[in-house]
């Protein structure tokens, strides 16, 4: 990997070489976040835009001189990235906001954002030729990795907590990963990964405790720029958990910022739920991060110790970042809204940055000459039991036509 | 539609002009299935192969001149089509096929296949100034025509049986559907739209009552067959509900035939579940379709009376494919191995043709050196409840590293 000119830790600022470092600081252990550093001049030798331009790989491998992977890698089998950046006609009419895309990355293998981190990440298991590895999330992180496995014919162990949704264990079950439901949070199962990863030497996907999950992460924000012809939108919504996708969008701009293909940096709105906004608190009293219990219908990003939280505050600081937080109801409202305005299906987490949008909008934070893109980062039908909180289902009919016109007399029909 | 050079009837060899005829022969009233006839020298002079390269259109409609849309109807918004082909590496050391293909169309927008139907069905409804449009379905033509409907401000109203799974029944609401869930099969809901449609005057889109359903469908084995450089597959297996998507398949490779851009039909093996195979029985036995109680575990081919069974059993005899059953249990097996070898996760009718290639292989009906695609029509996050019956929820454990081991020790483990 001659083009990533170092790992860097974000709290000592130590650099270390990608062979002497496997996940975190060695000196500041697991709070010594790893950040991957790039030599721009070799990757501008090997990348050119308009070489993309010709380029048929419409997966994130496209951008292979800017990943942390090494040239003759293989490339795992599972086709991730390029989804679709719609720009929403009937969304823009109904809010007013003519610039407005939206990002759906559950069209993704996996059906979220995170098979893009997994991609990469799975590239660096086999370049440690390892044949198990392992990960805790709160659902979607663990079903793209026991997907990546599967395809590869790695073994996967998997830490979730025992509230993960059905569809998300079900990805799990069905990919033969070997679950740990634990009776906890997401917070226990993440250490719990952690500690096994010691003992048993699986690799391990745990966010921000892996470095090279961002670099997967950031490719949204590739596509995003050469999406809308290599110029960067002017605002970026995207829900927040841990803070790992916050950073994948920033690092994404600011290494086409470092090629020079854009010329500026978006303002990126992390979006955290009401019940668990541990960033959003730390951003806006410039406080260090304190761990509170997370509660909200977005399980995806219900997280009480957000465990990229440094480098996401870090990202927000240095390129004029903010956060919003939106309550569970708004983002139900803002489900249904892309529902019925674009026909487009996000879970809960995956169309809370659109929410936090929707609020940046009341709050009169946007302008109507604006290019504004939110990503949604996964599919509805990973949650189907959130999903049916949004909506009110109609009591049966029996099949005649004098029944559906009593039903569309009624009142209750939406 | 000047290439479109007429729809004739199934039953009466009846032609008719596009504008004199909605949705079946005039004639012969609902069995009348209406087939869209082309004009091929005309196609030849807008589509070619060699164009075709350079479409960055990476959706259904870089066939455009082959669809039965006006060249200047609008095209609408969600992105359709494209699916990946997958050389499934692991899945051909596996079973020893060195020539197997996975094309999973649960990539679509609304996670299947039936919105490359939808996508054109839409078309139609918008070229006909319909604003409120219908249909019946077991769930996932009802959802993604619902999805379809909702990106271009459609209102839609849906017939479902009361049984269909929460997955599709969330996407219907989210995406503003009216829902008559019907306290009755989904035949019963079929017929409860068409009478519908006659009163209301709702655009359907009744799978065989609309005639241009199989168009959009078609567009799988136009990929397929680029997709492999323009040379048609040996075998396609695909699963079969009413018969429409296997016609679909057989139609696709027809119009490639006839422009002269493949040389041969592959041989199509439609796939029915054991508990749903009026298709399969008339085939076998060369009799009339009969209806029977459809019960399978695979919603989405549950059919008592397969409505395009006439086509489909046409297209059979005249292409020489065949068809087979499979067993609910087969159904989940296929979908294990899907998932376990190529983190590839279908729903029950989704991976039903896959599960039939895997009879075929055992019954001795492949050859090693063929090449054989298994089209996958469904994301198994469609279905959550019928995968979990494939797979085991191990019991959960107390985030303690002693727990751990203790249940990777435990013989009940995956």
């Amino acid at each position: 990997m001659k083009h990533v000119r170092a790992l860097k830790c974000l709290l000592c600022s130590r650099e270390f070489q990608p062979e002497e470092v496997e996940y975190t600081c060695s000196t500041c252990g697991e709070g010594g976040i790893l950040e991957v550093l790039y030599d721009y001049d070799r990757i501008a030798l090997l990348l050119r835009r308009e070489n993309l331009a010709h380029d048929d790989d419409r997966s994130i491998w496209r951008y292979k001189p800017l990943l942390p992977v090494e040239p003759d890698s293989p490339r795992p089998p599972l086709a991730v990235g390029w989804s679709p950046l719609y720009p929403v006609e009937r969304l823009r009419h109904a809010l007013n906001l003519p610039g407005l895309f939206v990002k759906d990355d559950g069209r993704n293998p996996t059906a979220s954002l995170k098979d893009r981190a997994s991609a990469v990440g799975i590239v660096k298991a086999l370049e440690r030729g390892a044949r198990e590895v392992t990960c805790a999330s709160t659902g979607n992180a663990a079903s793209s990795w026991a997907g990546a496995a599967a395809s590869l014919g790695l073994k996967s162990y998997i830490f979730v907590p025992q509230t993960a949704p059905q569809g998300k264990l079900a990805q799990l079950l069905v990919f033969g990963a070997t679950i740990f439901p634990v009776t906890g949070t997401y917070d226990q199962a993440f250490d719990l990964a952690i500690e096994a990863t010691a003992r048993f030497g699986w690799y391990n996907r745990n966010t921000a405790y892996n470095p090279y999950l961002v670099e997967g992460k950031k490719t949204v924000a590739l596509e995003i720029a050469e999406q809308l012809g290599w110029e960067a939108p002017d605002k970026v919504f995207v829900s927040v958990g841990d803070g790992c996708i916050l950073s994948g969008v920033f690092k994404g701009f600011a290494d086409l910022l470092a090629l020079g293909w854009i010329e500026r940096m978006p303002q990126v709105i992390g979006v955290q739920a009401e019940g668990s906004s541990a960033i959003e608190q730390a951003w806006r009293t410039h406080t260090p991060l304190q761990p509170s219990p997370a509660v909200t219908i977005a399980d995806s990003i219900s997280v009480s110790l957000p465990r990229n939280g440094i480098m996401a505050l870090r990202d927000l600081e240095r390129w004029g970042g903010r956060m919003l937080t939106v309550t569970d109801e708004e983002i139900l409202e803002a489900m249904r809204l892309l529902g019925r305005e674009a026909g487009i299906f996000g879970e809960p987490a995956g169309v809370t940055g659109l929410a936090g949008m929707l609020k940046a909008r009341d709050l009169g934070l946007l302008d109507q000459k604006e290019r504004i893109v939110a990503i949604v980062t996964g599919n509805g039908l990973k949650d189907v039991a959130s999903a049916l909180q949004a909506v009110r289902m109609p009591p049966a009919i029996p099949p005649t036509l004098a029944a559906v016109e009593e039903a569309l007399n009624s009142p209750v029909l939406p």
